[in-house]
């Protein structure tokens, strides 16, 4: 019920139309399900708000309670695969022992979802195109949070301090790239361990490559 | 002239539309020029073939002499602006002094073609969609000749030995990844100085996070 929860609060954000009941929730929770499906399959502009409604057996109708339009449909959508993402990482970060240990974690975890959601790439890489702001806030946001657990793990002693105040917004993205980049090449293209990827790439970010 | 060879040689690899005189292949990069431009503003599906000869100043007919459609056009451009970068990059790999400095150096000069063609990440992800073998093929060399350097390295004892079969392949989608996401954050989006994000990363991937 988490991702319930996050579309209501999150992806509707200051706007009218996030559902008050139950019953709405669960609504607007088959028509992003099916939404995740038309546009995976599809592409944005091949797919059809039709399409969607069928897939959801949902009325033409109750698609414009929630939503004004494809496009907002679709922003919807790439603010609640971001949140199920980071929803389905955070118990992997919780049982953490400590950041790096937190961070092999995550991408084990990750690693996870990518395989059982390979459209979470097609939607997240066709926002660049048909809803750049969606697609950058995504990064941003997922960027910030990796920083802030360096941060964390610098404040503690048990990271390497900072030397530049680039530092720790470089190791984010780096951290980002290098998750993304996995999940592509051993998750949706490949089915390795996800569990042997985490601990090579986690090997590589706790002690570096020098000998 | 480097570009034009690459291109002569490799987007048309076994295709009999290779350009054979000097004057030939003018005309082609002047296109490839075009196509460019045309496709990093206005993405695959808005742009048109009469649209990128109006910019190139070729005939339509001169465009089929090279090209049969608009989709072959975009295959050989991905393929162009891979070689490109693969070219840019060389030099900065062999003033290397050792592998991790190798990688630094590649880094940097990434990060200052990415600052200069900020269309590169625009061609290469609407590839995805538009031409999915082309984009697979683009990640998948570069992936393997950075695998490539680091076994290099490892064969010199520059770096750590491979405790497991994936290790390498592992890495090399890592430091791909990182520079990616590196190249989008701080040279497409940002413009912060290339060197010193370098610097960052490459302390990152040689020595590691943990203190």
């Amino acid at each position: 019920m988490a991702a319930t929860r996050i579309v209501a609060e999150e992806a509707f954000a200051g706007e009218d139309k996030a559902p008050r009941t139950a019953r709405g929730r669960k609504t607007l929770r088959k028509i992003l399900d099916a939404a995740l499906e038309e546009f995976g399959e599809r592409g944005f502009s091949e797919s059809s708000i039709v399409g969607i409604t069928q897939r959801a057996d949902v009325a033409l109708g109750t698609f414009y309670t929630y939503f004004d339009s494809k496009e907002a449909l679709f922003k919807a959508l790439v603010s609640d695969m971001s949140a199920r993402v980071r929803d389905h990482v955070a118990p992997a970060l919780e049982a953490a022992t400590d950041t790096l240990d937190g961070e092999q974690r995550a991408l084990e975890s990750y690693l996870q979802f990518a395989a059982d959601h390979k459209q979470v790439y097609r939607i997240i890489d066709e926002a660049e195109f048909a809803d750049p702001d969606a697609f950058e806030k995504h990064y941003r946001t997922t960027a910030s949070r990796i920083a802030a657990r360096l941060d964390a793990g610098k404040d503690k002693g048990e990271l390497v301090a900072a030397g530049s105040p680039l530092d720790s917004e470089v190791e984010a993205w780096a951290i980002m790239g290098m998750n993304v980049f996995l999940g592509l090449r051993f998750a949706v293209w490949g089915d390795e361990d996800p569990a042997e990827v985490a601990q090579c790439a986690n090997r590589l970010i706790r002690r570096g490559l020098e000998r």
